[in-house]
């Protein structure tokens, strides 16, 4: 089995206040080092089998025309990501 | 300008109906391809200058107290990103 990515974000020219409140809180809560954040989604998309050329382009046009609305967010990416814990996945905290 | 990428899912034995509504509707277009759908949320954090190891280890414990919700949710990655849109490269440290 393989699993597609998709990551889709607002826009930069629209506003974003998901992560404007996000950003008002993380230095409340110490976090100082982040001047900005923006909130946006990210997909998971299984297949049976191997994710070849033509899984991703269905992906990609996926992305285009029902994971994103193109009048205020752009796909930002869309790529196979392997199922097994890689090198995208954060020390496990305790 | 560096920015860091948290991706947050929800764990795998949690419902997700949103992705599962996307995953009903993808057939309705043409795409049949995809199993399974999960829906989760990407954040993009700015900081002035370089992604450090010391930004990334911050960005890790908002990620986990603030970003995600740890009793439904994983955060599946946490990483250095350039600016340029689309680019999945980690910047180089300093």
């Amino acid at each position: 089995m393989g699993t597609v990515v998709v990551d889709v974000m607002l826009k930069s020219e629209i506003l974003d206040p998901q992560g404007q409140a996000v950003a008002g809180a993380l230095p409340r809560l110490g976090f100082n080092q982040f001047t900005d954040v923006r909130q946006g989604k990210r997909f998971e998309l299984t297949v049976q089998g191997e994710v070849t050329d033509e899984v991703l382009a269905a992906a990609r046009s996926a992305a285009e025309t029902m994971l994103s609305n193109p009048v205020i967010e752009d796909v930002v990416g869309v790529r196979a990501e392997s199922n097994d814990a890689g090198s995208q996945v954060a020390e496990p905290l305790a």
